[in-house]
């Protein structure tokens, strides 16, 4: 009697969250710091001090309104402050009117794809993916086509991109630093996507929005450059969250950007607008757009994953473990020391390490580490991860 | 290239915007103080002092965790917490598990509706209604049915609603205390709703939802009794926001209450939690789950509203202004003095009274006051009302 789409979606268990149910559990029998669960994505440092400072004054300053409604897109204010930030950091004249306030990356993307899609559109993503893109495109009835994993560095198999691009190809969503393999796609990769899907426009004759998915923008390592994407392709929507640059994932604050440059900019933002509209969000959360524009320049103490980082990457590798090169964010996505990986994940899970397998990101034969965790604990599950291995032999 | 459904969601501008952008512009012309604007549903009184002392002493005591993701539903504490004041204030035994925390109550009805809905489904206005409720029916491919004004008391025509519910009656909206009317839906007509509701349901052999959209429960005058709906029809599911009560409507914080005694409960619960992952809601906005937990019981000082309420019915019904009799909520609904509303609110302009006419809400040949202003600006108003009306004269 209720719709069996949303009931299946809404009692599925994810893979991620089993594992930290059963992470629950066993810390309940074992102790807490005896089980090494590695598979949340909740970044591990506290938001910047004046993101709280900033709250606490304007919840002082402006009590009487700062709760009440803004406009839908966001306040004027504040997005503007956001666009001056990316135009100082990526010399462009961005201004508010380009700009959505979000309730977060995931209401990004489902405003963008609801006001995007009609009957018949494909999106086209690109394994390992966060599984969450396909659950959106389906919301809205698009379809998906994934193009397997690029296993060597996780950039793009091109040729495959190549072949799938049809006529019914309303867009391709990205997401760099990604989530789950900590790649940074290279500008090559990025110019190379530019140029097949300026061929296919024209060929078309219709634009393919490239959907440029960020919430790990700030999180990138040892100078690793993360390029500007509506730079090297004009039809890019960008769509942003502040969750794990500020380390404020439970406040929902996120935007679209719909520069002027894509193609039917004005139309784009409205419908994206239109579907958030019928979609239930009125206005992002009001105390924390004002709070984000403030603090948009800041970022968490994000030097704690990139240590974190260097120390699993090295030593996985010394144990035996392929581990791609990862250049931001807060996962690694080595291969898996079987083929399935589910095996190995439940293999795992005799040692108390919770990994996440690879195969609900489109790419069976990997597993996930999200090290947005303590570094001692790192340091402590490494002999695991060395047994693990050696269970192997 | 867009969806055109979005982007005529997102291009068309709703009257009640069209007059709030007229009235800066007049305000621009003959100064602010000179324009009357009775167009807008903003909380005219500030948050509880105790809502921002909460958030700041949350900010400061639980600096590291209090902006993390908490679990999709909502903090089970938090959820607890609200279900514990239920429990006190209607003598029930709600838990957390019935609670499911929203980004307001837009939000709410979108879960709740994406959930229920299967194609061909049907919902049940009654006019005078909230506009968005067609949007949001109509966003999960639901079709509206809408049953017209009982326009002496704004009750429900019983008989019009009888022959409106088939087969294909999912669910039935109600709004009390309302918007646009004020009108509080009285013990008797929720019972008569109830009667009928129980034998369409025998009949057709499933169950139809009674969605109770209760942003204004609190705001209730002179003791007038706002009945908890559950206790009087079974299949009653609640939709909340603390926007009016807590005047937070900026923060985006409400929930759907599926109470146990619903049919099929969990699938229903289940299935708005799966509408909600669909449509990018992650969780409620985390430091404000907290403070509504904690100053659930609390309202504004929404004495200001009753005040205002009884200034302008009274003067109203003296110039000779059909005014049905409010229960709460901050607006009145009166009959325009001529036929035609839209003519009505567009001569009201020429005495720069900004009136939204009431076709909007399916109610022709009326008109809405927004009250929740400050009430000298009410008596300044008086005069152009006299004048209103006496320009038909």
């Amino acid at each position: 009697m209720v719709s069996q789409r949303m009931l299946q979606l809404g009692t599925a268990r994810s893979v991620i969250r089993e594992l930290f149910e059963y992470g629950r559990q066993r810390a309940a029998e074992v102790g807490a710091e005896n089980v090494f669960d590695f598979s949340l994505g909740n970044p591990s440092v506290p938001a910047p001090a004046e993101v709280n400072d900033t709250a606490i004054r304007l919840l002082r300053e402006q009590a009487d309104t700062i709760h009440c409604y803004t406009s839908a897109p966001g306040d004027p204010a504040a997005r503007q402050r956001i666009a001056d930030s990316l135009n100082r950091r990526f010399g462009e004249q961005y201004t508010a009117d380009e700009l959505y306030l979000t309730v977060g990356a995931a209401a990004s993307l489902c405003c963008v794809l609801g006001g995007l899609t009609c009957p018949g559109d494909e999106y086209i993503l690109f394994a390992p993916y966060f599984p969450e893109y396909r659950v959106f495109i389906e919301g809205v009835k698009g379809k998906v086509k994934v193009i397997p994993p690029e296993p060597e560095h996780f950039q793009i198999d091109f040729s495959a991109f190549e072949q799938a691009v049809t006529c019914r190809t309303k867009g391709v969503i990205i997401n760099s630093p990604n989530n789950p393999s900590g790649v940074v796609y290279s500008r090559q990769t990025l110019e190379t996507l530019a140029a097949i899907l300026r061929a296919k426009e024209a060929l078309y004759g219709h634009p393919i929005y490239l959907i440029s998915d960020e919430p790990y923008r700030e999180i990138a390592f040892h100078g690793v450059e993360v390029p500007w994407v509506p730079q090297i392709y004009k039809d890019t929507i960008v769509c942003y969250s502040f969750s794990k640059s500020l380390s404020l994932p439970g406040e929902r604050l996120g935007y679209v950007l719909v520069p002027k440059q894509v193609t039917d900019a004005d139309s784009v933002y409205a419908a994206a607008a239109g579907a958030g509209r019928s979609q239930g969000y009125v206005n992002a959360p009001s105390l924390f757009q004002r709070v984000a524009a403030e603090c948009c320049d800041l970022t968490a103490d994000i030097s704690v994953y990139e240590r974190n980082c260097a120390l699993l990457t090295d030593a996985l590798r010394e144990m035996g473990y392929h581990v791609v090169q990862p250049g931001g964010a807060f996962y690694l996505f080595p291969r898996s020391l079987e083929p399935d990986d589910m095996a190995f994940s439940e293999r795992a899970k005799q040692f108390d390490l919770l990994l996440v397998p690879g195969s609900g990101f489109g790419a069976p034969g990997h597993f996930r580490i999200a090290y947005c965790v303590q570094t001692e604990m790192i340091e402590r599950a490494l002999p695991r991860f060395k047994a693990l291995a050696d269970s192997y032999q």
